[in-house]
C-alpha cells in the first residue's frame, strides 16, 4: 500500500454533482487514512455541502475552485475548446502536472474522453484510449469489457491494442497470469463477423502477450469463459447498457409477479434483501465505474447517475490503479511488443 | 382466419434437427386444423420420428425429401452455391413457387439470409432484408428489434428502410396505429453516435410514414418507450444475445443466493414456478423466432437451439404473418414513400 495518495475529483459532473460527489469524498478520506482528495468545482457549493457534513476543515479535502462546468449536453469538441476552467479540465490538469496521481469524474463521457486525450496524451505506441469496466460473471472473477463507448468505430489494430491493455488491467486486478481474451462477435465460428474483427483475431493469435481464446457471443459474455472481452465502443456501450435495461426488466417483472398472489406477496417481503443485493451485483454502477486506459495518467469515469456509493467505489478504483501502476505496465508491455517486430501489430497488418 | 394455409419447414436445421422440428410440426397440425406442413429433409429420419409419434400418415404432414443439409459451420456463400438440394433451399423454393405461403428454419442464419435473398428476391425499392424479433418490455406490448444480424453493417438508407418495415410489422402484430420508432444509439442526445445514425435520424424525421421518437439507449430498450428499435445487425445481434446472457446470469445468481440459507432454500421451492415463467418471458426463444422482412415471401427463423415449443411458436408466427399479409403491406408503404419524392429516402440523402 502506498504511503500517500492524491486524487483529483471532478465534483460537478454527473446527474447529481456535489450532492453525490461530496458525501463520497468525505467517506473516502474517512475510510482511507493515506488519501488526499483535490475537490475541483464551485467553491461555494462545495463549502456548503462540506459544512452540512461537518467536514469543512478536513485536512485531506482540498478545494480547487473552478468557475465552469461541462454539462451532459456539451459537445465534446466545444468542451475542449471552451471549458478550460471547468472542474473536469482542472482535475485532468492536476494529473498532468503531477499534483494528483489520478482523477475521477462522473461527467459527460465524450468530453472526458476528448479532454483526457488532449491533456494527458497517449502512452507511446498506443493509438486510442479505451473505456474499460468489470462486469460480473457466473464465476468469482468478473470479466473486463472494453471499449465501452470512447471509440464509436475501431480498426483492427485498435481492437488488438485493446486486447493487450485489457489483459494487463484484468491480470493486475484479478491476479491472473494469462487472462483469457475474446473478441465479441455475432457467432463463435471463425467465418462470422466483419473483416476488422477477423484481422484483429489474426493479430491476437500471433501475439504471445495475449492469451487469445477466439470469438465470444453476447449470450456467453457472463459465463466466465473470458477474462477480457474486446469490441468497438458502440457495441460495448450498447451491450453494457442493455444489461442494465434487462436487469431492470427482470426485477420489474419478478416483483410484479410476486405481487399477484397474497402468498407470493409475503414471499416478496422475505426476499427483499436478496433481490436488492442481486440487483446491485448485476448493476454496472456497483462495478467501480469505468477506467480510461492507454493514457499517460489514470482517469476513472463514474456512472452519470452514480450514487454516493458508486462515486466512492470509483475513487477506490482509482487508488487501486495507482497502486498497480497500470499505465507503467501498459507502457512496458507495448515496448516489448514493438521490440519484437515478428509479433508486432503493424507487421501483422501488412 | 384463412381457410387454408401451407407452410414449408426446414426440418434439418438448428442444433436438434428433426428431434425438435418433428414434435413441433405434429403439435402444429393437431392444434391448427387449417394448416398443412411441407416437411423438407431426410425422408428416412422424418419417417422414423413421425412414426415414433404415431403421425406417419397424417394427411396434413407432407414429406419433401432433401438429400443435403446446411450445417452451422457452412459458409453462407458456399451453401448458396453448393447446397441446392438442402432442406433449407427446398423450403425456400416451395415459397417461391407458391406451393407454400411461408417457410420456417432453425438453421444457419447467414446461409438462410443469403439463400432467401437469392431465391425470393427483394420487394421493389428495398435494399436489404432485415431480421426482426419481438422482445418483452415493462409494458404489455413487446418492442420489435431489427436488424438482429442479417446485415453486419448498414448505411443510413438501410436503417431508414428498417424503420419503415419495423413499423409495419409492429403495427400489424400489436394493432398500433403509429408505432413509436427509435434508433438505438450510445446516448439519447442528438450529438451522440456516428454519421450513419445521424443521417438515418434525419430521414426518419422527414418521413410521415414513420412516427420517429429519437435515439434510445440500451438501458431504455425494455421500458416500453419504443415499439420499434432500429440498429445495424452486429449491434442488434449482440444486444439480443446479451439479454440471453444476463438473464442466465441473474437466474444463476438468484438460485445460488437462495440456496445459501435453509430458509431461502424453502422459498426457492415455492418460487420455482414463478422463476421458470419469468425466465421464459425474458428468453428470446419464447418470442416466436425472428422474421426476415423485405423479401417477396415470408421466412421465419427459429432459434438455433430452439426447443419443440419455440419451433412451434415460429410456425405459428409464420401463419400470422401470412394472415397479416406483411410483404404486401411493406410493398404498398414503400410505393407510397417513393411516390412522394419530397419525402423519399433518396431525396433526403442528397
Amino acid at each position: 500500500m502506498l504511503t500517500h495518495l492524491t486524487i483529483a475529483l471532478d465534483m460537478m459532473g454527473g446527474d447529481y454533482g456535489p450532492r453525490s460527489s461530496i458525501p463520497a469524498a468525505v467517506s473516502a478520506v474517512n475510510k482511507h487514512a493515506n488519501l488526499t482528495l483535490l475537490l475541483c468545482g464551485s467553491e461555494k457549493l462545495i463549502r456548503e455541502r462540506l459544512s452540512d457534513l461537518d467536514s469543512l476543515n478536513h485536512p485531506r479535502l482540498i478545494i480547487k475552485h473552478c468557475s465552469e462546468v461541462v454539462t451532459n449536453s456539451c459537445e465534446p469538441a466545444s468542451a475542449l475548446r471552451n471549458k478550460k476552467s471547468s472542474s473536469m479540465r482542472v482535475a485532468l490538469e492536476l494529473v498532468k502536472s503531477g499534483e494528483a496521481q489520478a482523477c475521477v469524474s462522473a461527467g459527460n463521457t465524450g468530453a472526458l474522453f476528448f479532454m483526457a486525450h488532449y491533456v494527458l496524451k497517449m502512452l507511446p505506441g498506443i493509438k486510442r484510449p479505451a473505456l474499460i469496466s468489470a462486469v460480473p460473471t457466473e464465476k468469482k472473477q468478473p470479466v473486463y469489457l472494453l471499449d465501452l463507448g470512447a471509440n464509436v468505430h475501431c480498426d483492427a489494430e485498435t481492437l488488438f491494442q485493446f486486447g493487450v491493455m485489457g489483459s494487463i488491467v484484468a491480470g493486475q486486478a484479478q491476479n491472473i497470469d494469462k487472462p483469457k481474451v475474446c473478441l465479441l462477435n455475432i457467432g463463435s465460428e471463425e467465418i462470422k463477423g466483419h473483416d476488422t474483427i477477423k484481422q484483429a483475431a489474426q493479430m491476437m493469435k500471433a501475439t504471445p502477450q495475449i492469451n487469445y481464446q477466439g470469438y465470444c457471443e453476447g449470450s456467453d459474455m457472463f459465463s466466465g469463459k473470458a477474462d477480457v472481452i474486446v469490441c468497438e465502443g458502440f457495441v460495448g456501450n450498447v451491450a453494457l447498457k442493455t444489461c442494465e435495461g434487462i436487469a431492470k426488466l427482470i426485477m420489474y417483472k419478478f416483483t410484479k409477479a410476486l405481487k399477484k398472489h397474497v402468498f407470493y406477496r409475503l414471499l416478496a417481503l422475505a426476499l427483499r434483501p436478496i433481490i436488492k443485493k442481486l440487483y446491485k451485483r448485476v448493476n454496472p454502477d456497483q462495478y467501480n465505474g469505468a477506467s480510461l486506459v492507454g493514457l499517460r495518467g489514470i482517469v476513472v469515469k463514474s456512472h452519470g447517475n452514480a450514487s454516493n456509493k458508486a462515486f466512492l467505489a470509483a475513487i477506490e478504483e482509482a487508488s487501486r490503479e495507482v497502486e498497480r501502476c497500470i499505465p507503467e505496465k501498459i507502457q512496458a508491455t507495448f515496448a516489448q511488443i514493438t521490440a519484437k517486430p515478428e509479433h508486432s501489430s503493424s507487421s501483422l497488418e501488412n
